[in-house]
């Protein structure tokens, strides 16, 4: 909704130095010309000829920007140009079907359906594609039929009657099925089927043919869509297809990449007062923005999860893929993200509190965030690579016991006799929200925890596995009662942070941990 | 997404008492008839016969369920129940054209395209008709144009070129409308357009037709396309209209009244260990779910404000009226919804906050939430009926001096050596988030006086003010640099709520003011 102004004023003689160069014999002409005519006349004509000339620098200066705009519209996302192209490539074949000749003489105008189908059903994703195409196929058949029925049925009134019967049917079944379409499971899948139901069967109550003509042209109108359902369906399947699973399985991934980016970030950006101040602060603060795309994408999860689930297996998603499961990831990570967003105000604020108050939660705050950072970063990989979290639980307890670390460092700060509660009220809120942040981590990692068990996502390589056998000692998982026992292992240079294990300590244990790291920078 | 069991086991032979009444005649034939078949058989059979006869039960509780939901669905909005109707109603209409002999004999099949429009175009909302309308008319007129001169061109190119020319500019054509789809600008208003422009281009370009018989067609199609659209807009203006914007209007009004709704019921519910347990506490907790539409109102609210910029002068709304700034408050709106959200989370937890730092804070704290729900009330209800929001200022500035006795009671607080910083910091938490939801509060009444502005919402009545001038002194509001400068009076009688006044304390002074009122219980 940008208005861009012309770079120059309009009763500029010069106006930009790269036109200057190819203009100015035209501008001493122009200026040498009417001199006799006095100095009014001269500076109005100079300032139409001003603006005649600079028509072409706007017009250029509006291309240039439109073509930036462009590119920058491809380089987002260069599936945009490979899907343009596609519908360009499912209009041509459907067109030369049209073009082939004994098609031609049999079907005449129906062939034209062919071409309305490929415009209307072909969508950027497969699911997508799938879902109308299969809603207006079946559709079609539903409403043809129901149609041919009608009109066998009014033949029996008469000739008056029969309008009269058509016309009823047509209000009767018209209101009814608009009126499904407000039931949100129909909304959600049939919407189209149902649009494509009233518009087939108006068509085919109206039309007022006979009955075999009507069940040429249902046949007609049958074949044609599926010609063109069929041609987009080849062209979305087997041309760089865009599956909307794929894209649901990276967005929900990215969601949590984007709340670790904060919760990494967040430390350095809230502590700086205390630091010298950091060159990579302007960096940070990109990183400390990118969870706002979390708060509002709950619209185009559910989109991609409604196609998703209409696509075929494909790549590493199998066909009854537990898409659901993304969704319910999905709210838990927009949970977290509106306490985040309670914190980023904190992070914006100016209020100021006591540097002295401040050291002393932020070695605890700082490892809270990072370790809760880690256990994001960590479920985000593992859903990208489609591999168990293994290290997520680790994290998470790691998370805990800093939690209980600030807690301690809170507990203790009410012995201090100068610390002003009012003052430290905005610290100490940080910290808390925090701290209900680490429940929030916690519950998308078990809930990632249980996407990698529906969708059988393989278990850390055998290698790496063995690896650790031999550098920790490693007791198998033991199930008992219900409650998962398991054993930190410390293998110190397996990944690239920190450390890596199998699982870790005891379920439900609060006791502080005895092997706890020393507080990160 | 609920599966619903039959309400018996099928092997039972009474099934439910209703049913049992009606089929014990069969069940004593039954049961007697084949009784020499010994006991497995009789089992056996009773055992489908069970079933069999449990079919019209299950038929009579999935009606039930599905009349009930349908009851439901029409009563939670009984303009979809019209809307079906004016659907219906659209198709008959225009059907009824379509049976008139003379247009008939000249349009034939093309009439067709009439039903076809009133299917597609319309819509729940005047302005989403309108659009559809409007979109699918102008790129039917331009597309048309394109593709007649397309066939000019391609027949220059001899028979074996026409068709490689045609090709060519349909895939040229289709792509490149493609991809302007991809421009948030142009998916947002002209979506539906550039869908009917490639479709038109490419039935026109493809079909085969020489230019005269094209011409015929397009001028059939754009006529036809003219009767369906008009039927559309006739019927979604004149019956029962429901305008987008009218529904903008409420739902952003409806949202600011959620979150007072919340803000009003939070204290109770967040200190009631102090009090004896309410018995409203029920109903309250409904009052503190509501909030949470508004976390993700953004897709709904600017397909609105998107439509409602189709839409013409209606009832209290003029043509321009400034749609985007609802869409500046409903952002607002949904930043505070965020630290409800978060305010909550502290609400629903069971962590123990011993009851004598409770008490502190317990008073200013409720002032605060409850002048800031009735800012947020007036907000609401002054968008509901259009008239400027006067008393809003006072409130906010209510709550403001209500957060100063917050900060004093937590200042005081620290002096009191019992209290344990770490027991503490969850309700100091949530009076810390509660003064920075007064600052969004503070920006929606501030959007909501520029909405007023705008949209030349009436002052409050006249005799209501001259009212006011017999009971307090009010001196006129002066402008004077920049800074509106006003004046408090107190009107004890006369709104339902406390106090109500034309405006409030000279701008940005941040003094206590000397009369607040005792805190609220």
């Amino acid at each position: 909704m940008q208005v861009h102004e012309p770079v120059f004023p309009p009763t500029s003689l010069f106006p930009s130095p790269s036109f200057k160069l190819a203009t100015s014999a035209m501008d001493i002409e122009s200026s040498s010309g009417p001199a006799q005519g006095g100095a009014r006349a001269g500076g109005a004509l100079a300032r139409i000829w001003g603006r005649v000339k600079g028509v072409p620098v706007m017009a250029k200066d509006k291309a240039v920007e439109f073509a930036t705009r462009v590119r920058k519209l491809g380089q987002d996302d260069p599936r945009r140009v490979i899907h343009s192209l596609k519908v360009g490539l499912a209009l041509t074949l459907v067109s030369l079907v049209y073009y082939v000749r004994p098609f031609y003489d049999g079907y005449g105008i129906s062939g034209i359906w062919a071409v309305v189908t490929v415009v209307v059903v072909f969508e950027f994703t497969v699911g997508a594609t799938l879902s109308k195409g299969i809603n207006r196929g079946c559709a079609t058949l539903l409403a043809g039929a129901l149609g041919i029925g009608s009109q066998y049925l009014a033949c029996l009134f008469g000739k008056q009657g029969e309008a009269i019967v058509l016309a009823s049917l047509v209000f009767l079944l018209g209101a009814t099925a608009t009126f499904t379409r407000f039931f949100p499971r129909i909304k959600a899948r049939y919407d189209y089927g149902v649009l494509i139901f009233i518009l087939t069967y108006s068509m085919v109550a109206i039309s007022g043919y006979r009955v075999h003509e009507l069940i040429q042209l249902a046949h007609q109108r049958l074949t044609t869509i599926l010609i063109g359902g069929a041609t987009c369906v080849f062209v979305a399947i087997f041309v760089c297809p865009v599956w909307a699973g794929e894209d649901l399985h990276r967005l929900i991934a990215g969601n949590i990449d984007k709340l670790a980016d904060f919760l990494e970030a967040f430390g350095g950006e809230y502590f700086q007062c205390l630091d010298e101040i950091n060159e990579k602060s302007k960096t940070d603060k990109t990183c400390l923005q990118r969870y706002k795309t979390v708060l509002t994408s709950k619209n185009i999860e559910e989109s991609w999860a409604n196609w998703a689930r209409w696509e075929p297996a494909h790549g590493r998603f199998r066909y009854r893929h537990p898409w659901k499961q993304y969704l319910k990831i999905g709210a838990l990570a927009r949970q977290c993200a509106y306490q985040i967003a309670t914190i980023h105000g904190y992070v914006c604020s100016d209020a100021q509190v006591p540097c002295a108050f401040k050291r002393i939660i932020e070695a605890p705050s700082m490892k809270v965030s990072s370790e809760a950072s880690k256990a994001l970063r960590t479920c985000a990989s593992a859903i990208k690579q489609m591999a168990e979290p293994s290290c997520a639980s680790l994290y998470v307890e790691n998370a805990k016991s800093a939690v209980e670390e600030l807690k301690a460092a809170l507990g203790a700060a009410q012995l201090d006799d100068s610390v002003d509660l009012l003052e430290i009220v905005p610290a100490a809120t940080v910290a808390s929200v925090l701290i209900g942040i680490v429940d929030r981590v916690e519950e998308v990692c078990e809930e990632v925890i249980e996407l990698a068990k529906m969708a059988h996502f393989k278990a850390p390589e055998k290698q790496q596995q063995q690896q650790m056998l031999h550098r920790g000692a490693v007791k198998p998982v033991v199930e008992g009662g219900g409650e998962t026992v398991s054993v930190v292992v410390d293998v110190p240079a397996l990944a690239d942070r920190a450390e890596c294990c199998t699982k870790t300590t005891e379920a439900n244990s609060r006791a502080p941990r005895p092997d706890t790291d020393p507080p990160m920078k």
